[in-house]
């Protein structure tokens, strides 16, 4: 029954949009989502968008064909989040390699930018090096590469 | 429009079912979710169940009513939940005082038992001592209480 | 320089103790350390355990003889820790097996018990299943194995 | 004894030297740092900096007068950190406001580069808007903030 599996989220225009609540667990004494929290959901964000595009990672690195590891990241924070929103993650690649992407996210929260993210993230061998992604992987991406302007 | 807000699963027979997905920040290097993290995980579930039962607990904290404390937990590990796993917490209250509680939690994949655990959580004040929940909360508790056998 | 090594702790009358600060990743917005958090800082305390007693994890799991999977935990809530503390975590090794073991933590802060963890945790393969622990471990143990009483 | 206290690092031509270790809680499936992580180990640096300059950031939340909360956050990773690595962060602040600062952090391992990353900072107030920094904290930084070139 589909109230019982986890939202994936929705891809359209593109972009993926997925949804996730804030917990106490996220939280800090501030009263609001603790920075590093942000690159948490954010690869929740990512996760689903690949299972939506077909792409098993776990299988992947199960096979010992690899993992995607993270080489740069930033953040800007513009808004806090708090315990208990509704917040969705919108995340559109912006450019595609053999061995590498970059993806933009932004976290909403009732149609308010609260932070946005740019990740280069590459695809590692079992050894750490860089190597390129399985077959038909970067296939499935072009169809949600965002257009050249 | 659905698809688009997080899930906070249903109640049947009294239970919360809550679904949540594995994502590589809750595993570590031994493959599998990280043993703490099942307590993060039970608290998103009990949040979400409070959400469905009407309790605000945001609202109660911002009013400076107070706010829930895990006085004791337990925790009985079975099978390990690995990445991309499609979970769903199961939730049962077993107690209910003006103060505190007991939920009795199961972390279940597939039909199989991952792990349960038990709390105990207690309603504080502002200054940490334990006081009654706000007015109306026992109450709604009442509905989903597992009878007596 | 012994100033830029991270802090290990000491074993005294057959006890562990080790010393960690609180920051704010360990906060939520009730003002105090969440709950989960506990294990992570046990889970600490226990690794530099193993490493005073000459027990390498890293290189067991390396050489592919296995890892330590928590069996059972459970945490008894008494007061809360703030962000600054400077905690003591003492540890002291209950039961022996060949397998398995079983060791009780005090969290304290100014001399006052915080909160206490008793964990169960067995050796595993590679694959998930119990094993015996490296040869020469239990051996180590014993020299800080509690005394019946 | 000094032993059981947390270790704050050492201020040496202006930086900050901050020591800590890897443990299982830190790492992912893929057998390293989850890259997230990294944020939190560099906010654990920059708590103790302050502490070692005097500056009382919990007296000052609890006063009402504020707390830090991070603008920007970028990260470059170079080489993943492993379980049980002796980790250096060294800290160096590179822009001093009233309101806010800039600081340029290295993650070390062994003398090597494992991951750099710099923080823009702001003071809020407790409703969460930018203010000046607590008296005195200014003047304090000065002593450590980088030279110009």
């Amino acid at each position: 029954m589909s109230t019982l599996l986890p939202a994936t989220g929705v891809i359209r225009d593109r972009a993926h949009h997925f949804p996730l609540r804030v917990y106490y667990e996220d939280t800090d004494l501030s009263g609001v989502v603790y920075h590093a929290n942000y690159l948490r959901y954010c690869e929740r964000a990512r996760s689903d968008f690949m299972l939506l595009l077909g792409l098993d990672h776990r299988a992947a690195f199960e096979a010992g064909q690899g993992y995607f590891a993270v080489a740069e990241a930033s953040i800007k924070y513009l808004r806090p989040a708090k315990l208990d929103d509704a917040l969705v993650i919108i995340s559109q690649f912006t450019e595609l390699r053999t061995v590498s992407w970059c993806v933009h996210q932004r976290v909403m929260c009732d149609g308010q930018e609260l932070a946005y993210v740019d990740i280069l993230a590459a695809f590692l061998d079992m050894h750490g090096r860089p190597t390129r992604q399985p077959a038909g992987w970067t296939e499935s991406y072009k169809t949600i590469l965002k257009e050249a302007p």
